[in-house]
């Protein structure tokens, strides 16, 4: 099983920013634990700050990896381009944020993404992660 | 860890109301399985159409237990009473939607509940309740 | 064949409220008058003013019964969970309103019922209620 | 007795027009059927697509006839012109809509000439028009 | 003079929930205090977390009774059949809230009940329910 | 100097429609009345309860008369076609409404018309026409 | 016959401010060609640019003059104070604007003061006093 | 305990004013009923129709009262200025409204002054402003 | 091969109207070059003021031509009922606009129509008839 | 004459991406068909899933370039960027959409490069790019 | 070089009012820092809480001052009238405030005066006042 | 001290783009001047049409320096990914605009960098980069 974790601008920082709302931890250190608990999936790990890059990534892998896991911060609420290109590919995408998005400013409780997604998980922190994998593995 | 899981209006219909929706297994059946695959947890349900009723459960139980999965079905999208019973409890929830609510009517997609949950999972069928369960583990 | 008629919240009081709106005949005075004017048909009346019992009769009849008569009163405007119930029984549901809601606040020229009835029928009076057996019958 | 039925633009190609909306029998063959069953009436039948002939016949009528059943097709959204004529007339108008408009796009959910008319049939079919002239009957 | 006390969903919390928007006191404790203050009135209090039961309550006593406090909570916000219950009653109607929902989030600005209220007291903590009195007094 | 007046829809009803909003003399009296007091102007009158009927006239006569007086009716709040049949034209038009638009139902707030007519004159009853008239003169 | 024009802000400017919208002449030297026009009348003005002296000011002549003729200019969209020291008033007010409004930016098509006065006179220039003037005569 | 009362504009009017919605009795009247009453309170009275004149009160005053109670009439929902001198002075407000603004237009429905202020009384007619004071001395 | 050019209201004033918008060529001029231009096509012009008549013609031949050029002028924004008449007729219709309607106001940027046409040429000017004549041969 | 076709986020997918609305060939293929047919032009091609890519290449020919056909997307949506490119070049741009977005969801009917942009060819498939082509040529 | 400083609303409580948002210097400090600081120009301060007196004062210097400094204070966000009196002189106005506006409640995101401002400073401190000065020395 | 000056979209075609909005002189020759006027500060530039760069950027040096003037352009407007950008870094930013947005398009009226922004400074032309520049030496 191939599924790729996307995560989408300002995600780099984890760790750094905001860390009352995000954690301290860095996705990376995340990522080595995730992929050593569940060595059964071929997990792999992309970032940009791009939101084209992010669309490029989804192309290239969507007709052949059986998830993605996408984080698309931001863009999330802003972006019907990405939107377009989880509709345009195969592979199911699973929508992940660490925070509670509804508990924040407005303009995040509406997701461009959503409707497009097999499904949505919220506001559970890193271990969002973790339970996307574990609905791919079902 | 004690937790209870509690279903909103119109959930005693499933496997019997728009199974292409909600696909045709009952919850209870569902339930014996996740109570048999989870039996470390001390697992309960409970169903009501009645919104008054699902406030009585939630103040009832919520300063004892360890988490509640709540599903509240469509009271999600009109009640500020069940919200504000979630926010006077102590015992942290986790709303859960079994089809992708964001991918229907538009008024699905606001969610009075979210912001005083933990989290929520959205769109992932029945398996929502499983990792809700997964993630009060955690 | 069995048709039943289900009225909501404050309509116990007609005859009482407001009678220059909703008349001065009791409910229960008129439909005596109809089960003896169509005693061809099975007909029932039930009230509440609890939403979950309206779903629970709904839920209770609803995969029996040849057809709903239902003047949800105020929950018209407001319940997306009748909603649900409407459309996740097999019997065909008629909406009637009394007065002509469109005349009166803009908050009662929207119902969220409407879309999952067979038929809606407005501002007739009680006749309405007459006129949603006959289009049963026919 | 005298009742005007008028229909309004587009109603000339019932029959002929989105069958799957509204049927597949002409205007004219149905109310031929309810001419001889209601043969106590004085039933009459005007169809125009140009809205200010629709308030031509109301004003040419309106003081005069015992009631007038209006479907005014798709002006029912948009005419104000329509229902000040409905408001300067002495004859009550019945509104009807053959097929559930609440069901379809929202701009057809909400109708100018609702407020002044005596009352709304939706969503019932052609038998819509029979169940107004009932009402007047009555 | 005969007064009720009506408390809506959440309000049996008070003294537990939230208290720093609610104060700690118990309303049972509160009532025994102003109870004995206005020993002249016949006074008598009734909470339900059941919209349907509030309306129950109310027609019930609304046809001999002097006066009314209601404090609906959340259901001030999303309810027209309490709004259409203090309609059809006789007894008139004061609003209180506790706290002072105009500082609070947006959806706590609007009230259902109002308009059909003899006055509305917000804001001054559980001593509203002492001005309420005082003004049925007057 | 040639004026032309142009009534819309439902004004041919003036003096018989609700006359406690439009009084109870007839339009035609009125004409009478003015071009006798203001013999010097060529006046002249049309009606029509047909939008299309209105911008021939507009049409046909508005690159030759010095003045139009257009009380358009309830298309006032509904006809693009209208407001550019006036300013596609050299006629300068002066609308006018016999009642005080704002002063009644929300959706008569609003004219499409008055951003390209000369000025604008409401709420003065018949009188109205006469003032646009000493308008033109001066 | 006692008249009173009151000007509010900025109308003080009339022939220095952006003379493309409003004209050259001062309002005073517009003034006394009315004056003298129609000597019959008891003719005065008023101007501030203080909402409270407008306010005051039609307290003061508002239960004995025949008539005020009154441009709030900017206040007219922003003050429901003025609109209600129309209403409380007993002399008829006409609302006038020298501009063509609805021409202008959107914040200027909505008038507070509309509905309480006799009428409206809109984008005449200067002249929209004389014509109200003529309208008390009348 | 020194107490100020602030009337904003038209308020000046009552007893005179639309009597059928504030009554026929003048605040003057009223004020020396209600010194008398409480008279172990320095309690006085101010009327403006002026806004600023309204806040030089509320700074003059505000950091050496005990409290103010100010039904600042039309200014109530346009006076974001009136809204940050109550923010920016340490005495506490009382909000009050003679009569039941949620019964009248919409743009009554809000108030700037309300989430500054301490609590807010309406509809409760004049009797108001002694509960206001009941609210102090507690 | 029958196609038909449809023009709606004020069309008529081509050349003479707004010319800095329409251009100055009459559309009868551009008609015949474009039928001497595409002689192999059978091609026909209607145009009507009245949205009434444009319904009656879409009716009259869109069960029989092979396409239909409309331009509906300002009843692209206003009518639904001629929405209906593209809807209910076989004929593909291509909406075409003159001018660049989103470059204009806003109340222009919506159609009615454009959902139910094979496709939209805007902003071409009188080229963008032409353009829809390729677009059926292809 | 130099014409560059722009293709933004997910055109590259033409031919694999939802068939059912984008048809199942290659943009690449059309393209080659087009410049064999219009070989008197020197057409380009380019295509970009990145925003500013897609500015990037404005910039760069849009002031020696005869003009550019640009299908943006889902930008065309979301991007006042790119329409201030289109504003700041000097070439005439057309925008092109090959499936009829006003047919589609509500947040495709509004664009923010179409008031900068020459003209709009929309839902005419592939063949809209070379009617963009015919309308350079003319 | 003449330049004005005008504060509007409530900053003459500078110091003293909220200082955790607005500093704890009194303006008259800060401005007399100031005009030591830049003693080439002529630099004067005004302050008043009334709106008509911030008009009447702009009138008064506008046609001969080189510049005004305006914190119009909470008038920016509900003064047409300002606006318009910024539009109506000749001096041109820099708009100045010391919060961030956009970082507080939505109802300070919107000034009515911007768009006649030759600039805006936001959120500076009271160092945004010297940086006006600056930008008019430039 | 070290700053760094970000320009968004587009600004690379200053001195070329719309010079009657922009000014004719490129940013390049401004930055010389502005660089050698303030030779005591360590000054950058950055610029970039893409996005996601532009966070790139203030990733990298948001940690280190001592300010950011940033003026992001179009993406002022949209990106809620810029905004958390300067949100997640510890550098604060100051958010720079040449002409008037509030006097453009009302889309150009809402910026989602302000809030997390130290000032805005707006409408001032080029200098509004040196009056940033300022702020910081402050």
């Amino acid at each position: 099983m191939k599924i790729l974790i996307i995560n989408g601008p300002n995600l780099n920082l984890l760790g750094k920013r905001e860390p009352e709302i995000y954690g301290s931890q860095t996705f990376e250190q995340y990522f080595e634990e995730l992929k050593s608990k569940y060595s059964i999936i071929d997990l792999e790990y992309y970032q940009s700050n791009i939101e084209g890059e992010l669309i490029n990534k989804l192309h290239e892998i969507g007709f052949y990896y059986d998830g993605v896991i996408l984080n698309a911060g931001a863009y999330t609420h802003t972006s019907i381009a990405i939107a377009d290109a989880i509709a345009g590919i195969k592979t199911p995408v699973i929508e992940v944020h660490i925070s509670n998005v509804h508990a924040r400013e407005s303009f995040r409780h509406h997701s461009y993404l959503s409707k497009n997604c097999k499904g949505i998980i919220v506001g559970l922190g890193m271990d969002g992660y973790r339970l996307a994998l574990e609905s791919f593995l079902k």
